[in-house]
């Protein structure tokens, strides 16, 4: 049942962190970090590597910018317990702004990218391998992106040393078909490469699609505690890790950290399963006017939010 | 995209009425009906056909018992807008009881039976169709059916005159794979019948399990308002007339009785994914015990429900 190609990532702080500017407190990342690495899991997404001329540290959190110096309060003085990874979005770090790895604490950088920009993507997927790192490109936001872009994207991509890509749903808007379709194409087109799946939850799907990606021959997966993430959340990972089955993971250390520290943040973000994120899921729209409307004193007027985007875009 | 055989039935009153005994007002149940109508779907499952006998209507509501009267008060004296089925469980309800399908304003009876009672749910599916209605079996629970059991069970369904079977995944324990495999072994032993499929959301696989039946050829297809159900609860409705783009379905009516009336329900009854419910989900058990765990004061200490499954059962 167990296939040892597997390699699951935690992507609680990093995609989490996209509902509160990732202002969670040292001992919330601490007690990530010691539960995923109890679990078993093979990395952990702290946050993302962005240059400060590009965000003010008085807005965002310190897991916008993973410095060295905040890496160490999670990591303490003992070895690490997990690798860990990054996010790099284009255009918000500087290439001088990367250490190299031997001087880092990440292990993994994620460079994210929209199919437009995947030329820079590769350049700085390079420039990170070259630093020592892991890498991977993630191209997102592939459900509006046409059939002939994305195969000159996967063209460009599979000619890169990158070994790592990911098929990414941003929008939540993919069914198992397209999951099987993608998949099948990823693996045609980057021969020797390994495919990853980021899932986002919209149609409450987030999890069967990782299983459909898997079946595939998918081999990163990501998933985050409880499934926290931007809008409706990522693959719940403690569901994600029951299905694996591999004896290398555990699920007690995460349904720990969720009861202790997952559940306090119901209260203060709406992620998961809610009217207007489905509506931009079904509908393959970025999530942010469903944010904004659940960040609003009029979050359960689901009517008035699904006729501004059925007067916009026509629903089924 | 459409297939026209595809019926969907809305299970909103009857499934979530194990949730709180049936206790819907009349307000309720009519905005239900109301709304199911307009968005073109094709059954609402009113509730359960029970004996008096068996059940007290001080403890239970109406729609534990589908009286007549009572129907009459959701329909008004307007011709009926949609069909109309209800459940009855094997034990449950004297043949005696159910009222000729002329004098009644049921449509389908659905019995539904446990793989031991296979031949007492022929029996009482023989005399509903007698009596006039549409008649199904709903085989509940086969996740935890041997083989065997299972091939004997749709041997004999196959030789009944029931025409419609249903594949009911009681436990959510089930993965796309294990419907894959059931709903293929359904369509085959059960030649010239119509296959029907019932889900529950432990694992958040209700949506993504029913569309897997449906690319099957499953055509009989349950639902609820925002999932509304046993335990985890079921496919929640908005998702599955969105998916299935027919353009005799209307979403936009769902969306509303959803804020309206079902909204409320979120903070009396606790359906949807929840750590216990998961659980039971992977462990291939009854939500008994979940839902004792949810309804006592102490249904945020999941850790404490984790381990006491974990002692008795053994987790991944």
């Amino acid at each position: 049942m167990f296939r040892p190609e597997i390699k699951v990532i935690d992507c609680t702080v990093r995609d989490g962190g996209l509902m509160n500017k990732w202002q969670f407190d040292t001992a919330f990342v601490q007690n990530v970090y010691q539960a995923t690495a109890a679990a078993g899991i093979d990395y952990m997404e702290i946050g993302y590597l962005s240059s400060e001329s590009a965000f003010s540290r008085e807005e965002f959190g310190p897991w916008k910018f993973c410095a060295e110096a905040d890496l160490k309060k999670i990591i303490g003085s003992e070895d690490k317990k997990i690798k860990l990874s990054a996010m790099a979005d284009i255009g918000r770090i500087d290439y001088a702004d990367i250490p190299l790895r031997s001087e880092s604490s990440i292990d993994m950088i994620r460079v994210a990218c929209y199919v437009h920009q995947v030329d820079k993507a590769v350049a700085l997927a390079h420039h990170c391998m070259d630093k020592g790192y892991e890498t991977t490109i993630n191209l997102m936001a592939v459900s509006t992106v046409g059939i002939r872009d994305l195969n000159e994207a996967l063209e460009d991509l599979s000619k890169s040393r990158v070994p790592i890509i990911y098929l990414v749903d941003s929008f939540g808007a993919f069914y198992s078909e397209d999951i099987d379709m993608l998949a099948a194409k990823y693996m045609e087109r980057l021969p020797g490469k390994t495919i990853g799946i980021h899932t986002h939850n919209n149609q409450q799907l987030a999890f069967s699609n990782t299983i459909t990606a898997i079946i595939n021959g998918v081999n990163y997966l990501d998933g985050s505690l409880y499934g926290i993430g931007r809008g409706a959340g990522n693959c719940p990972m403690e569901l994600l890790l029951s299905f694996l089955k591999n004896p290398k993971f555990k699920v007690r250390p995460l349904i720990e950290v969720i009861e202790k520290d997952i559940f306090p943040w119901r209260d203060k973000i709406d992620w998961g399963y809610f009217i207007p994120y489905m509506v931009t899921g079904v509908l393959n729209e970025h999530p942010r006017s469903a944010m904004a409307h659940m960040e609003s004193d009029r979050k359960n007027q689901v009517v008035e939010y699904f006729d501004k985007m059925n007067g916009e875009l026509g629903y089924v």
